[in-house]
């Protein structure tokens, strides 16, 4: 960590004041004098130095890590990819999943035959919502308890584990044979949410706040494994910009800099970055050759059923072809490895 | 609701389809057929019509709203100011209070003697943060329970009425003698919460997300106000840009919007905003100058005796002679209205 | 194009004057009146309105374009890809190239041997920038007229067509031999030079602006076509965002966004966008897959004789070793055309 | 300058490279080997180190300035307030100027009758474009040469100083009686452009870019003053945000900012930030509020003579209210300060 000082003849006794309150955290500095400016580098374990008061000190004109902030989910102290096993399913560490399934359950035969059609194009788990969270309180707030009911349907008939978004922890118990549970980028840093889950051992799959840095999605992850549990799966879904052509922006490049950050499995949702449903599948190729280790799609049963598709949802055929095509670029990726 | 579809020669059967649904909800269509493209007027209460729904039509292109989708904090439906009571307090509706207190209540004589220090100033409430949100699971979270109690005290002590964090709905019994519940940034689109806090009668400060528009502040104002709690007081607290130099950008614009586009009460927390104790002054002078209805702004205890300010909080003096100065320029803005 | 105006009892000379202006301009208007609003579709040319000028009336509430307003450059009006010819090289409509070399020209040595080296890995165009933008007046700006002159060397011994940046319409005749002009990020909206490359017939290679949208870009493309030249290749280099761990964010849904609202390639500069040359290979395989039809990239000479490598730039082997597995991307991705 | 290596064996051939060239450039070093990383303090004059270029070094993992960039705009370099003198009426050090005029001259009779409003109203300096940067090429351009003629007879007719935008260095010539030239801020990152303005004396209004940070802003400065041109007004105008309701965000805090960083004036304009004219007087009362050395306002003539009125224009009798509150508002604010 360094400090930097304002102006380079700051006050003696709130120098010393700061130094011994250092070392009574087992913190050594070490000054450097420049010509306009004091800088004190700290040394030691500086993930017990509160960085705010350092940075409220009257004396200290800014302060820098250098040692990033998170520990549990930090590549530094844990090398090796981190594989997450979802009722023998595995995620990360060069297994890769394509979880699919439509927006919202809407009922037992929208979901049981979407179901049906994914797992039938390769798709390993099947994603659906039942509490959605919507801008509007008027609109539809999804199928709730049912909703859950009819997803532990599809999940006996066709073996596929199921992964669906909690928003209330009260809402907890309905989710005990929910596979994966899902926290929604608006909840990213609901940080009594993540607490909740840091004491249960399902997996959590941990959606990028709409304008969360790659820095505070690791600082919510570690929320969740500071309480015991490390099984969280990361999932980028594109971030707020000023480009309005999309819905939100597309960070390609958290995939590489996750995996540089982390050994936790990092997917990718192109449905919802884009929410245009001809963006999906050169996203998902996209998400692919950068590193993915999974992907969750929005797929939407037969639409010429229903007045609502999906703006951002494949049909199952569109899906099919592109999981098809999904493993056959990650199979050339594999070969570059080595 | 404007309705632009594909092309100009949309598949007639699917246009049909559309327009007896439509017309089901009580909505007319009204053709206009362009050039290169077909745009449908929709007239009647469109607020009933869900606009995820029509836009993922394949036919369409893209939906337009006229109308805006909030009505209980519409401005046009109730063209009078709210004005808020707190405990005898009124805010909004011309009149103007300033909340303050510190970031965190650390003790008894921190929190009564800010208590004492800012209503002598001119504060009319207190606020202090009992339970913190903090980006990491391993920075100090509050005094919690205990933190109210204190905080509860201060205002037995000084009469003020107090402004505090709610972030989780199970602590809300702990709340019940707290005059006003903040909703922090990072909750703005929690909606369970909202949903929640739309079943008390307690006046809520909402806070304004990092990175959400007005419009969605204003939805999830909705959500509280669906509910029956019509006492909701908003709060611009800076919004997440490319500029680094302020922690946050404050959006001054928002207050102007805000007033013309909902009834309810605005304030500005300019310390949060700014992340810089000298832009407090200058911030706090022109969000009165721009019309808010009050401030909210941090107070930190006397600075000889810790280690930590807070470097966006102000000393007693700093804020007394920000207080006399706020009021003498609130004087000369109210002369200028009509 | 949608007019939407202010309440729906608008001043009905206000109404008149503005349609009679219409009528002029050979544009037929329809009335909705709605409950709350009037709103008029407008019939014709819409790209003879100026809609600022509508939009300023004190009636009117808003407009909204349903045609886009660019024209030369768009898909609708021109269906098929357009092919740049780069010196006999081919870029667009399934012609994908690798443009690569140094950011800056630093020594004859320098330039003739990362030449030699890009195009034995199979680039086909040689980038090199002899005029600098920097931000700083302190930083080096280039090797200028000299770093155009190794340019033409390193061409003639290799036969690779050459790319630079210009940035003063005045330095022009430097350029003749140059083969693609590049106008870079910052001057993506300096309307006058893009006037002035209106009036030549060499390829440009327009960057996007770090923080302007695709609608600009293709709007300030219109600069450059309405002046005569088509030969304009479109490149995305990474926008502003919150986002700190990158320089820029690659928006990489820019490709396919670009590819359905023009017929000009779309390449991708995956050095610039994010900084780090790490990042590089992924971003490039990523663009690949997602359409692109080429790239730029930064390769630096040995890095052993050089202090600056350039942190975004690549060694000549790890370009080698990009350049092959691009092109077996490249393949694939085609495979799955039909 | 503190430079952080990547973690803390690294190799010490390249160290010693690194520290005999910054030797070379009179700069010593200084090295704190912490736990799991290497850090080194750069002490002497870094301004003259190319950030870059150490940067980029493979052992480097980033660095840090801790002095600002910029020296010639640097308030610590030059403590007292740079009062810019044009032709007679002086701006900054606590001189308060408002310069208004309309979006684009279109007419003798406009701009004259524009110019004696405003005068009349308290504004001391005329603004009016002649040529003007639209996004679209086929929208009005402004009337040019003309234009600047019509400003100049405006001039005489009123004796106000005229304020008008120059895009391209070779219309200069044109500009010889015009008082300031403004750099829109498309064009801050024009750097040739700006090199040219730093060999004139004529005082430049210089307008933060739509995505440009502060220390850009400052940085763009430089260019000019390290040509020689000591005479710049900075303004601000409005980021570029995800805020739609706004056509930009005025970032109200870059004034204090600015002001603590550099000696040079700063005015706001409040009619291009927010492009709405209701909102032109809260941004204008705000500003003043926040310590703005002066305003730039859009005043347009007769409106029921003009289809036109500018959305973010005043009239004159707006303006002519503004500026009178404008002064009061001022004259508080100056009695608060010391």
């Amino acid at each position: 960590m360094i400090v930097t000082l304002k102006g380079n003849n700051p006050d003696p006794k709130k120098v010393e004041l700061l130094t011994t309150w250092l070392e009574g955290l087992a913190i050594r500095t070490h000054f450097i004098v420049g010509q306009h400016q004091t800088v004190i580098g700290l040394i030691g374990d500086t993930s017990v130095v509160d960085i705010d008061l350092i940075n409220s000190l009257d004396i200290v004109q800014n302060v820098q890590r250098i040692q990033e902030p998170y520990k549990k989910a930090n590549r530094k102290f844990h090398t090796d990819d981190t594989v997450i096993d979802i009722n023998g399913i595995k995620l990360g560490g060069g297994n890769f999943q394509i979880i699919a399934g439509p927006c919202s359950v809407e009922s037992r035969e929208q979901i049981c035959s979407i179901a049906q059609s994914v797992k039938a194009a390769g798709s390993t788990m099947l994603r659906g919502g039942a509490f959605k969270p919507r801008t509007s309180p008027y609109s539809f707030q999804g199928m709730q308890a049912e909703g859950i009911e009819l997803l532990l349907e599809a999940k006996r008939l066709t073996g596929l584990p199921i992964v669906s978004e909690l928003m209330n922890i009260s809402h907890l118990p309905l989710f005990e044979e929910v596979d994966v549970i899902q926290v929604g980028a608006r909840n990213m840093q609901n940080f009594e949410l993540l607490k909740e889950l840091g004491m249960i051992k399902k997996p959590i799959l941990l959606k990028r706040g709409l304008a969360n840095t790659l820095e505070e999605l690791l600082m919510s992850v570690e929320y969740i494994m500071a309480g015991g549990n490390e099984n969280v799966i990361l999932c980028e879904r594109g971030i707020r910009t000023f480009e309005t052509a999309t819905r939100n922006t597309l960070d390609i490049s958290a995939i590489p800099i996750l995996h540089n950050k982390t050994h936790l499995p990092v997917i990718v949702d192109p449905s919802h970055a884009a929410g245009i449903s001809s963006l999906v599948r050169p996203l998902s190729m996209a998400a692919i050759a950068a590193g993915a280790d999974g992907l969750i799609i929005e797929v939407h049963n037969d639409p010429s059923q229903a007045l609502c598709d999906g703006p951002q949802s494949l049909t199952p055929e569109a899906f099919d072809h592109l999981a098809s095509d999904a493993h056959n670029v990650l199979q050339l990726m594999r070969g570059f490895k080595q």
